[in-house]
């Protein structure tokens, strides 16, 4: 296949989702792919579903590239499908679940645990590129 | 069509990058669709040559929805398909082209015009919503 990316000259390479999500398998692990200013880009596999928690200092930012992704809230939900983008307001409590395997970016300050002020053994490692 | 995100609750609401798009037909005129703390995502449209320009505050984020965007730089160029990014660091001057038209969402801080420090008559109404 002809990838027009791969014409970029050094150092200017564009970041292709699909690629970088077909370095690995493993579910509920950020990688990051990219950075602006203090903010990450990173992708990630999710299935089943995860912890409550909150970010009390920061947005974030859910963007669906594959698949269906639910974010439940003490008062409601929200229902983020491929092409869709939903921004989680700081401090408020949310659990991201879906049934099927779902392919996400997720764009927020260098620095932010997936799991926020919650901790525990769903936690993680932070900062890791691929 | 089923689209998962109407049953959201209120407030909780899905942003779909091709409903946006469809709201307007106007090339190199960002719209902002959401906000992540002082962060701003913006839909645009683009065909056609740009200025050059630079942002001497910040790195400014390109995610391309549909199309083959073109940035050139004084020293070489990325191309960014469907299904990519390329975060241009700040400072560094820089000019989007494309020949078919690009749908692009940019991601800035609030306040970032798309002229840069270049300024003149490409310059767009800011803070547009769309």
């Amino acid at each position: 296949m002809n990838n027009p990316a791969s014409t970029a000259q050094r150092p200017y390479q564009s970041i292709n989702f699909a690629q970088k999500l077909g370095l690995f398998s493993e579910q509920w692990t950020p990688k990051v792919i990219a950075e602006m200013n203090d903010y990450q880009f990173k992708i990630s596999r999710l299935q089943g579903e995860f912890v409550w928690h909150a970010h009390a200092e920061t947005d974030e930012t859910f963007i669906v590239l594959d698949g269906l992704l639910h974010i439940d809230f003490r008062d409601g939900r929200v229902s983020i499908a491929s092409g869709e983008m939903f921004v989680v307001p700081r401090g408020v409590e949310h659990k991201p679940w879906s049934e099927e395997e779902v392919k996400l970016l997720l764009i927020e300050p260098r620095g932010v645990l997936n799991t926020g002020d919650q901790g525990g053994e769903r936690t993680a490692q932070n900062d890791i590129w691929i």
